[in-house]
C-alpha cells in the first residue's frame, strides 16, 4: 500500500513531526510484519528519526546545520541562493525505512519522524509512505 | 521474516559490528533475493556500514562525530544532558537497507554493518531486522 | 528483481549521476507500486539524492565534505591514507530507498540519483538495485 502525505511549512528551517500521518497509513495497510518507506519529494528537504519530548531536539538539529552549513557560501547560491538547503538534505537523505511490528510502526518511545524542512516556507511538500509485508507467496 | 536482535554497548560512544547477527537472520529467512532492513529503536544511535579491518576506522568516526557535534553546548542539554547523541543519531540515521543476493548478504569485502553507540553504557539496544523477498505472487 | 549496476569514476571525489539506469530497472520489473532500494557495495563511496540542474550542487557536495573532513588526519590513513573516504560514505550513507509508482521512480522533478564517490577513480564501482512490489498474496 502507498500513500502521498502532503504537509504545509511555515519556516525555512523547521522540523515537522509527521509520525501521526505515517502510523495511519500503516494502520490502513493491514500488513502486520513489514517495513514502510517514508521518502520526501523534493530534494531541500529530508526524513530524520528523532526524539519529540519538547522543541528542544528539533531547535538543535537547525542550529548544527546552519553552523556545519552556512548560507550564502555556494556555487549553486548564484542559481537559486539555496546551495545550503541542498546540501542539508543530501547530508539528512530523503527517506527512512522503519519497521512494521503487530500490524503497528517499529518506534521506540522516544522515536518520532519528522519532515526537515530546508528551504520554506511551502505549501505543499508530499512525503510517499510505501508500506510492503514480508508475507511471501 | 523478521527478528529483533539485542546488544549491549559499553561506551558512551562506540561502534559495535552486529553483521554476523544479521547475517544470521538472512540465512534463517530463506529468502533468496530481496532486501535486509536493519532499524535501531532509540533515537541516540544508528546504523552504520563500515569498514572492519581494523578499529582505526570505528575510532574515527567517532573522533569526527566529537569534532562536530561537542557534548554540553545544546538546548536539549537543559533536559538530559545528551543533546550530542541526538544529532549524532539524526546525522546517521536510524536505519540501512542491504540488498540480499543468492540467499546472503549483498555487502561487499570490506562492509560491515555496525550499530553506532552514542549515549552508552546500554544494557539493550534492539536492532529490528526485516527481510524482504522480490518474488512476488 | 534485482540488477547490479557497473559505473567507472574518474576522479577521486565526484557525484555521479545514475537516475537513468536505476529507472531502466524499474521499467523493466513491470513492479507497479512499491519501492527500489539503491546500494553501493564498497566501504569508500555513498548513494544521494539531489538535484542535477547543473554541475553546481555537485561541486557544493565535494567541497562541503572536503571542509568537515580534511584529507590525511585520520587514524586509518596509517593503512590506506583514505580515512577521510571512509568517514564522508558513513556520513552519506550506502543506501537510499526510493519509491516506485505507476511502474516509474517517484522522484520529484528535481530529483536524481547520485553515485559519491569519495576514494576514486575506480574501473568499476558496483550498485544493487532491488526493486520490491508492496502487492501481497
Amino acid at each position: 500500500m502507498q500513500k502521498i502525505l502532503t504537509i504545509r511549512t511555515d519556516k525555512r528551517n523547521g522540523l515537522y513531526d509527521i509520525t501521526h500521518e505515517v502510523v495511519s497509513v500503516i494502520r490502513e495497510s493491514k500488513v502486520k510484519t513489514g517495513i514502510a518507506s517514508v521518502y520526501v519529494r523534493g530534494s531541500t528537504a529530508g526524513i530524520m528519526i528523532q526524539e519529540n519530548w519538547d522543541q528542544s531536539v528539533q531547535n538543535d538539529v537547525v542550529t548544527l546545520l546552519r553552523k556545519m552549513i552556512p548560507h550564502g557560501i555556494w556555487e549553486h547560491d548564484r542559481q537559486d541562493d539555496n546551495g545550503d538547503a541542498h546540501l542539508k538534505a543530501g547530508l539528512i537523505g530523503a527517506s527512512e525505512t522503519i519497521p512494521v511490528i503487530d500490524s503497528g510502526p517499529g518506534l521506540s518511545t522516544w522515536q518520532n519522524i519528522f519532515l526537515c524542512e530546508f528551504d520554506g516556507p511551502r505549501e505543499r511538500r508530499e512525503i510517499v509512505v510505501t508500506v510492503i509485508s514480508d508475507n511471501q507467496s
